[in-house]
């Protein structure tokens, strides 16, 4: 009954359930969102999380969010927890007039705690899906709130054994996996999918991008077909929640997890669990 | 005071105005959406909202909308107006986890009404946003609740005197307008761009292509860039809210209004007046 005590969901700051039907990020995917890994109290990749979210409420048009405010919210929903995920959604609020944004928008701040899962490796087979993601230069790379591709490309794993599908945008060019960035290894490069045109800049994958280039092997962001990567050495797919995901099986192809994946993927969970 | 009798938002078919704060239309923009003109409580337009949405519903993996119901619902909410415009949303409701939609979802349907616009003849300068929008032929044709790219594109006009803007793909094909879609008269021929890759098969541009092709004048889906409207004799939108609007001004060029367009124009507002 500790659980109770306290609220899982905060919208705007109050520990309700409920929101405003009028709230555009229902009618126009008028909104933001992030995904926060919580270890205890304190989220390890706050910073680039708000960074984020910053830049996309640039883009959009959004007034800057507070973020001490979510900080504080975020711990509120995440007491008592040793591991959680908080998400939150930032929207424009309600008003303006359809399309028309309001000229002074009150966004709307929901903040909610969940389990997380743990951080233990996994076996994971992936396949491609057919459903094409959209080349949308105005929004590539922002955690925007429109994410029905990916929710019709994840209906096309439903009782299959593969627990991700990677995602081409409409050009047929690798892009992500539907709630994952990718990176892809052959012989003397490291490559993962540039993302000017489609998928969100993944804030693990810009950890990763980090920690790679600290040891001296710089990830070029590429154009990439799948065929490049049914010619892999190795995949691994990363994201905030679950770190490190090394793939093991490529449609019908297993695939070796090289030392440096191994490492790469103890270097992050030491860092999602707080170390 | 009347109005306060009748219910303006109904939410699964209660009289409240707050929503799940876990439904998956806010989180991934994972519903559908109509707007309906409404004569009284008559919908001119109903069996093609309907059709559409019912279409919706099957490229989405949506249980089919109860379309009595909804009908008796829009009926509901305009109440005591001579005419407004419903907006219905139809989401896969909250459940599933992450991007995975529920084995069962159970849709959210919210149902509002508000005052209609008039349908009166607008002087309609538009020029081209600078806002791409998605290739995405996942999601193309569909009212689907993800409109990001419509807000960005509709805060260029802010200031302005254009009252509609046309949208390009990320490869420069004209679409549509923010909300409307687009008709482009040359001298022997009338073209709309196709709507495959990109766009909103709208309910009102069905109906002005049957209204043409009733009176012999076969209407064109075609790939359609910049230069093909600048050059064009004329051109109009529609929707099925303002019905036909002729555009008077592109960009700094004045345009005339064929009588073609006049007679359209009439023969599409007596529709919408329930004649």
């Amino acid at each position: 009954m500790a659980a109770a005590n306290h609220p899982r969901v905060l919208v705007d700051g109050k520990a309700v359930e409920v929101m405003p039907v009028s709230d555009r990020g229902l009618h126009y995917a008028d909104g933001l969102f992030e995904t926060i890994r919580m270890c205890g109290d304190k989220a390890p990749l706050w910073s680039r999380h708000m960074a984020r979210l910053d830049r996309g409420a640039v883009r959009l048009g959004l007034p800057a969010p507070d973020l001490e405010l979510l900080a504080h919210e975020c711990t509120r929903v995440s007491a008592g927890r040793s591991t959680s995920v908080c998400k939150i959604i930032y929207t424009r609020g309600s008003g303006g007039r359809a399309y028309v944004a309001p000229d002074n928008p009150r966004p709307l701040r929901v903040v909610m705690s969940r389990e997380a899962p743990p951080l233990a490796r996994i076996e994971l087979a992936v396949t491609f899906c057919r459903t094409p993601l959209a080349i949308s230069p105005a929004l590539a790379g922002l955690k925007h709130c429109g994410r029905l591709e990916q929710v019709l490309a994840r209906r096309e794993l439903a009782g299959s054994d593969f627990g991700e599908g990677l995602m081409c945008d409409a050009a047929g060019r690798v892009i992500e996996a539907t709630s994952a960035n990718l990176f892809v290894l052959h012989d003397d490069i490291i490559s993962t999918p540039d993302l000017a045109k489609a998928g969100v800049a993944g804030v693990m994958r810009e950890l990763v991008m980090e920690i790679l280039a600290d040891q001296g092997c710089q990830v070029s962001e590429s154009t990439l077909e799948k065929h490049d990567c049914r010619q892999a050495r190795a995949l691994f797919l990363c994201n905030a929640v679950r770190g490190i995901m090394p793939v093991t099986r490529l449609e019908s192809k297993d695939l070796e997890v090289p030392q440096l994946v191994e490492k790469l993927s103890c270097k992050v969970e030491t860092i999602l669990s707080g170390g």
